[in-house]
């Protein structure tokens, strides 16, 4: 339940808000130790699977941080593990497949996700959740490139060589990949916002090392398949990766509500890029936060002052928390933002 | 002795060419079986201190691919490896600092470099190649932000975050270490160019991690030092990163006749942004190698497009050649763009 009208869901609607709203990306875990204290040492995939445990964990950082929406404690290939392809997600490291998709015949690994039966226990997170909280609750997925970059690659690449080298030779079987991700995405969402999710953020968290032409042609189309198909519920839709500066033009076509924004690109050269619509989401560098309150200050600043101060900015990281940060930087950079940032209409600018 | 003009040269200087010339970063090593069979495994700071062998290897892709230009076979850590700071280079990891570099005391472990004293191996390897070469030698050195970033670190970095506070919370000891860095970087290159080098490119690979302001005010001021300081010597200066679309315009100063362009940004958007001057190198995907000739054609192709038969055109890859990439598409790809890249002054567009 609510505690009246949410300045995150109005500023995903680009509406103007009495302050700018703030949340972090991986602000449930890593730099918690109330986080660190109750997951131990298992694997990140176990902890979702227990829904109080994930609930807590979802909360934790809405308790500490106050910031102004909470983020599904899960993770972005928690779908496909359901569907048995055969991923676990290694500490410091990442997801790994050890028997990478290769041919055709690995699209048979690949079943309609079925949340009730597949997920439960996502579900129930998001029942708990949605009876706790007093912010919005945002589900997620993964995006089909960047989750079929991890199939294809056997695990984090820095190049996405095989990843690229199938789309453009087999352009076919490409496209059915991230078709039927595309579905097990699409899924996996309607169901968290059945269950309670207020809004939804689609990580492609990888596009940035795609060109224009093959951002436009291998990734896109299954996105928008995705995007398109949530646009009947009516939540707000984000769409986040880094080092997209180069397409975030091509990030924002009419389903995305919300664009997020690495700490690269300075938001008014966004705005110039996405057009009037979409609001923004970002972009502070979340190393920044690791030199300090003061230094991070700063820069959290310049972010507001390049927002502008018009409506549709949702404040955040430019990418997740990185280990290692202190929480109380984070919890001083979400007094700045509630204390400076202002939108036009509802105040008179920025630091007034 | 070079055979006639150099086209690589020219381009370099924004002149017209009869055909774009084309090299590729990393040509030297990795991919090559003739390189491997030659060098073991050893370290590569070892095979680097051997004049015969580095020159052998130098010469191995100007030989196999028939480019336009040699790149010398060293690395960015020489020089600090050769003042004894502490540096090994870990194959498929890059370079590592056992003793990472956190305060002021650590300067003392930089003085100034003497070339002919300290790496003396790598000026024979220069004057060897000067004899045997018919294409111009590109000497290089790493900018201060890149190097900075290994001393500070520790080793390769996906954050560079202690990077990152070093300059925001200490940025008279930041400035004290990129200015020493910047001193041996332009000892070294002055040295190379002395012992018959043509051209030099300055790596500041990972620029493209930092904010404008950052780049503006902690990278570029040392950068320019070194630019600065070799402009008596009349060789075409290169300055190159990855993920520089945001800091394009701040990376083409007076002082730089060349900026690299990583594969996200097309030429044409690159030309705009660092206005008429300085030529462009790049930018054809490295990844794009390994999915076979017929893509890679496809997608080099349109590089020659987007640079639009301009005189001031190098054809490079936008990143190093990656390990595993078959030679013989590296060698199809210099066919394709000296039969179809042609700038207007000398032809009648691309692919006429």
């Amino acid at each position: 339940m609510h505690a009246g009208p949410s300045p995150f869901l109005a500023a995903c609607r680009s509406e103007p808000v009495e302050r700018v709203p703030v949340w972090f990306m991986r602000q449930a875990g890593r730099s918690l130790p109330e986080y660190r204290a109750l997951r131990g040492d298992g694997s990140i995939l176990d902890a979702i699977r227990h829904p109080e445990l994930a609930a807590e964990i979802t909360l934790q950082p809405v308790r500490r941080y106050g910031v102004d929406a909470a983020i599904l404690f899960s993770d972005i290939v928690v779908p496909v593990a359901a569907l048995g392809v055969g991923v676990d997600v290694v500490p410091g490291r990442g997801p790994v497949v050890p028997e990478p998709f290769r041919s055709a015949s690995d699209l048979g690994r690949l079943r309609p996700l079925e949340p009730e039966l597949d997920t439960p226990y996502v579900l129930e997170t998001v029942r708990i959740l949605s009876r706790e909280l007093d912010v919005p609750l945002i589900g997620f997925a993964g995006a089909p490139f960047t989750v079929a970059s991890y199939l294809v690659e056997g695990g984090p690449s820095r190049d996405f060589a095989r990843t690229k080298a199938l789309m453009h030779t087999e352009p076919a079987l490409w496209a059915s990949l991230v078709g039927k991700l595309a579905d097990v995405a699409l899924a996996s969402l309607r169901s968290q916002v059945s269950a309670g999710a207020s809004a939804v953020q689609l990580f492609d968290s990888w596009a940035g090392s795609l060109t224009r032409g093959e951002y436009s042609r291998f990734a896109l189309p299954a996105t928008r398949q995705i995007l398109d198909g949530l646009t009947d519920l009516g939540v707000p839709r984000i769409l986040f990766g880094v080092g997209t500066g180069e397409i975030l033009d091509l990030m924002a076509p009419p389903g995305v509500d919300v664009v997020g924004v690495d700490w690269r690109v300075p938001l008014g050269a966004a705005r110039a890029r996405v057009g009037p619509r979409p609001a923004l989401q970002g972009n502070l560098d979340p190393a920044i936060c690791l030199a300090g309150f003061d230094a991070a200050a700063v820069e959290a600043r310049r972010v507001l002052e390049e927002a502008g101060g018009r409506p549709g900015h949702v404040f955040n990281l430019g990418h997740g928390v990185l280990p290692g940060t202190d929480p109380d930087v984070l919890a001083r950079i979400v007094e700045l933002v509630h204390d400076e940032g202002r939108t036009a209409a509802a105040g008179a600018g920025i630091g007034s």
